[in-house]
């Protein structure tokens, strides 16, 4: 019998079991916490899983991330080697994610924390020569499927865009940048960074003060901005603290953060040029979530292959 | 001699001389304060003329308004009869309404005033079951050109997108109605009502209680929202305020006011489900309209038709 192993530590895994006995009819689903036979799991589906909840499943053909990060699993030094891991990438959390991304570029360049500031004040003030669109360039860290969905979409409300990733890649109508030297140049033409990287020991502590240092001037927004919407491990947020301080950084949008929940007695909640939100800017509905995965079992059940399988050598 | 008459009240016509000078080489540009013969006037350019300033001109070919709205021009009981007038619609413009269209529908969606209160608090909280776009229909009221450029930015951000306009018309990719029926037919299935009509008779008071009474219920956003980016005069801001207090409204993002500036006694300022800027929505940028002016100047001296001229049997 075909048995689906949940490793879900982070939320009630129940609701989560429901969904996919429902999705995959004639399926057995068992939590990690319970018993059962390790030669009947043909599938796992994870959520920060406790170390070694998938070793031992001589049978497994593939683990599935219940979230477009994966960083969570490689924590698990027991991982079983060998065995396919897959991402979500549903529409859904695309469609969100440059919800996001788009939403607080506009914010960005029509200065509506400014503009709050003069409502409160009750001022019927305008600033003079705002700029339009096509005069800010977003540079995109990350152009995956999440990066290139968010590229189209700035493009089309006029945003200048140009996008990194560390493997030379070509994206249509984006300027694209790669490796280090594309890092620097890419980061000293953008009035905008939008971090959507994963998390990898390439990646940690990539959003610092060595990087902010490099950005343009963007007096027409303020200041340079950093958007992250990639994972907290990214960003050294003392850096980002004295960037905004000494005005080398404008703003910072930040949806991810070292510590998560974010501690109350961060200097980010209330920092005036800090917006926060709780790692929301993508969250994927978990019934899309379920049927996604779903759907890839009974594909690969087919003898289809899998799709979003994470190279283990670059962590993503 | 050509010369071209600049009735200009609202701002420092100055400027806007010496832009019209450098436009158009070899012209003369007068004020309609100073002395300058009748005969001579081949064009005029308006904001807020005073009346009969464009009265009197025998070789008047066309006025010209420096910006969208024409209304301001229509108030002149002494303008003459016959000469075209035309309208501003350059593509400045166009994007920059629709930078404001789709961010204000963005943060709703987005419910970015309801995070920012629980950053205030320092609640690390989520809104369970958050909408997506497509889960969320924007019904807009005007549907020219800036219209129809929202409505295209709107769809691929994901909204499903209706619109309405007085006669019937056909628009690729929305859904639209006209007439009286279809204003009520579109207004019932709009969660965010966006207004980018002209100010006219027929929409005077348009934005009011019996309005906002069709809206539906809009749940996923904390109510239905009214976006008002056309003239002021379209709205009942009593009725407005009303419906945010009875909660028929569940917020209003309003760059237009019966009375501008926006008296600092008015209840909007401070309204917690307010937002209020100041006619800045889409500014374009003067030399750009200049520029706009002048090339239609010279393009019909050389026998080209105008284009963007007013229909003023429909003040629009």
């Amino acid at each position: 019998m075909n048995n689906l192993l949940l490793g879900i530590t982070a939320w009630d895994p129940e609701p989560w079991r429901a969904r996919f006995q429902k999705a995959l009819p004639g399926w057995n689903v068992v939590l990690h916490t319970e018993d059962y036979d390790p030669a009947t799991i043909a599938y796992s589906a994870a959520w920060k899983q406790p170390e070694g909840a998938f070793s031992g499943l001589p049978n497994l053909k593939a683990i599935f991330s219940l979230g477009a990060g994966v960083d969570h699993l490689f924590k698990d030094r027991k991982l079983p080697p060998g065995v396919p891991i897959v991402r979500v990438v549903d529409p859904d959390l695309t469609t969100r994610m440059s919800e996001y991304v788009v939403m607080h570029c506009l914010m960005a360049l029509r200065r509506v924390r400014i503009y709050d500031g003069f409502q409160r004040q009750r001022a019927w003030t305008d600033l003079r020569d705002q700029p339009q669109a096509s005069d800010i360039r977003v540079g995109l860290l990350g152009m995956g499927k999440l990066g290139q969905d968010a590229a189209r979409k700035l493009g089309v409300m006029g945003f200048q865009v140009a996008g990194w990733s560390r493997r030379p890649k070509a994206v249509a109508g984006v300027e694209m940048f790669d490796g280090d030297d594309g890092l620097a140049a890419m980061t000293a033409v953008s009035d905008i960074l939008v971090a959507i990287l994963p998390l990898t020991p390439d990646t940690a502590g990539f959003l610092n003060a060595r990087l902010f240092a490099r950005m343009p001037k963007a007096e027409a927004i303020g200041g340079p901005v950093l958007i992250n919407v990639g994972r907290g491990g990214l960003q050294v947020e003392a850096d980002i603290l004295a960037a905004l301080d000494t005005g080398q950084l404008g703003a910072a949008v930040l949806d991810v953060f070292e510590t998560e929940p974010l501690p109350e007695s961060s200097r980010l909640w209330l920092h005036p040029k800090v917006t926060v939100t709780p790692h929301n800017s993508a969250i994927s509905s978990p019934p899309a979530i379920a049927a996604y995965v779903a759907q890839q079992i009974l594909a690969a059940e087919t003898g289809q292959p899998l799709v979003n399988v994470v190279d283990p050598a670059h962590g993503y």
